[in-house]
């Protein structure tokens, strides 16, 4: 038993879960790059611009990152969530530029019990990141693992 | 034409390139997962123990943005590198637990020419990432853009 909103039974095919806003600045860029991505496009303003990306853009890294805390805000941090096996497909199609305003939400596309852990089910997502034009920055699909509400031992 | 070691010519199917040792502390699997998710597995060692994943755990995103640096630290840094489309394929087979020494190798699987973009190639590189024991904690496919080294431009 469970007293998280969201356990695998609550995650069924067919819905959305909206991400709040997400702004995303220089500063925030530079630094993330500086630590885990220090190519010229994401840590110096004149190289993005003179890049393919046009500006000073995220490492795709981060802007994986800032959706992972996208969706927990929207409802990881109160699930049965138990990690995950992997990422199917993850797409950058825009760059994520300073000034950019991050948002969108997440699909379930497949959920079903896992045969191999009784009490655990796996629930696939269409995750899809938009900018504050409604263009899609980046798309992913990514099965997670869910402890069920009633028989979920790890819940 | 330009001074980097590695541009698009150089980056054969069938080379791999080692990556370099990255030790990962409770520390900063705790940082991360503070900032960018925060579920109870990447945030506290005993939920991390009661966890399926057995410990204080890097979060998945973490570990891919570790593999970024060893990957930039082994020759992205020093390559025409413009960019990344996506990435088709991520599996965190292991968990990466604090104390954990990562490294690993990439190897390139295709490399062609970019019809729509004179001076750029793409380069399809099989990622994986190991822990001390040699086990294979994450493996990724993953194409990226490089500069010609004589005709690009961006380079």
């Amino acid at each position: 038993m469970t007293d998280k909103k969201w356990a695998f039974e609550d995650l069924k095919e067919g819905i959305t879960i909206s991400l709040g806003e997400k702004a995303v600045s220089a500063e925030e860029i530079v630094a993330f790059a500086s630590e885990f991505d220090a190519q010229p496009m994401h840590t110096d303003e004149e190289a993005g611009k003179a890049s393919l990306l046009g500006g000073l853009a995220a490492s795709g890294w981060h802007t994986c990152s800032l959706f992972m805390r996208m969706l927990y805000d929207a409802f990881i941090a109160d699930s049965t969530a138990q990690g995950s096996p992997g990422i199917t497909e993850t797409r950058w199609r825009l760059p994520v530029l300073a000034g950019d305003t991050l948002s969108g939400g997440t699909t379930v596309i497949a959920a079903r019990p896992l045969k191999s852990r009784p009490g655990i089910g796996i629930v696939t997502f269409r995750h899809q990141v938009t900018n504050q034009r409604g263009e899609t920055v980046m798309e992913m699909e990514n099965p997670v693992l869910f402890a069920m509400r009633e028989t979920g031992a790890a819940a």
